[in-house]
């Protein structure tokens, strides 16, 4: 990795990350702002300039396609409303962390987002393809350390996949909210939780 | 359900449903080559009325949206492509079910087309919800005989909850395909199958 002098180079420097930590803000917050008002094909990197406060120039040299701003959107979106539950529980973290993504995908404005990542062709497109990895491979990884957890709690075996264990909890959500239309409430929460849990040789408590 | 006089109405009658069932062939295999050619974007009534070699007046009577035409289009693939499996095991059934989606997710011209049911916001459409739904509940519907028979068998308690199943099974292909990227191999195929088997309490025979 080079040092953090590309994104510093036009105004004086304030303090280390200083700049460049706030430009990453208002960029981010301007993606999301625009995603959630107006979609996926509103975005262009133009209007998040325009409305972050910064040069295109700016925009462009850190996320070369409108594909970058989105993944790095969600992500901001996921740690802000979906961060990592840390509850004591194997159960109780999973049951916490279902119940945000529920809750975002119930949500009009994000589900739309999540249907324009949905519809993008990653296989004719590196851009998407980057920006769905970005997004995936950084919650997977999150929700690696919870499956730790739980395993240092002595609560699964270490050789547990976390991966999959987290692909079983929270696939069926995806399905529901962007093709058969199934609900996204309690009982499907409980449901699904059952199904992860019952997969690492697991049952609820209650 | 009235009878099946619409669709009769502007010719002569050569034997019971011939004609009905000749539009009908000739409408959804239309529809299907005009999706995988060149995807939702490129369905019009007109054009498939003009593959189909029918009036565009026939095609609206009984398939009033572009929606409701995908929706018998994917139905036809599936029992085409995705026929119900019969192996005489619950784990062989599911087995080759999850094989038959994930070969069909493979094909770029059928992903395509899942990508863009996925786009569709079924909340604001009534077409499109009724076009997911008659998929989804069609393909559940005969899920339920697959894990019945395994009920008979005795494989699995009567109270299965059969739509869970099919859903667990088969949601993490979807996700895949449609989001995360992660590989639709034979590893992927398995790693479900234990998931799904787990689900009801049952193990992998080898």
């Amino acid at each position: 990795m080079q040092e953090d002098a590309v994104d510093e180079s036009s105004e004086p420097k304030r303090r280390p990350g200083g700049r460049s930590a706030r430009v990453y803000d208002a960029v981010v917050d301007a993606t999301l702002a625009i995603l959630l008002e107006h979609g996926y094909h509103g975005l262009t990197i133009r209007a998040v300039a325009r409305t972050a406060g910064v040069a295109e120039t700016t925009v462009y040299r850190r996320w070369p396609t409108p594909n970058h701003l989105t993944a790095a959107a969600l992500l901001e979106l996921a740690e802000r409303d979906n961060p990592l539950p840390e509850t004591g529980s194997l159960e109780g973290d999973l049951r916490a962390l279902l119940g945000q993504i529920v809750a975002l995908l119930n949500r009009p404005e994000v589900l739309r987002v999540v249907r324009s990542a949905a519809a993008l062709d990653h296989r004719d497109d590196e851009s998407v393809l980057a920006g769905k990895n970005a997004f995936f491979s950084s919650r997977f990884a999150s929700a690696t350390s919870l499956v730790g957890r739980a395993v240092e709690r002595q609560e699964i075996p270490p050789d547990t996949d976390a991966d999959l264990l987290i692909e079983t909890l929270v696939a069926p959500a995806y399905m529901r909210a962007l093709l058969s239309n199934r609900p996204l409430d309690q009982t499907f929460i409980e449901d699904s939780l059952r199904v992860a849990l019952a997969s690492v040789g697991r049952r609820c408590a209650d």
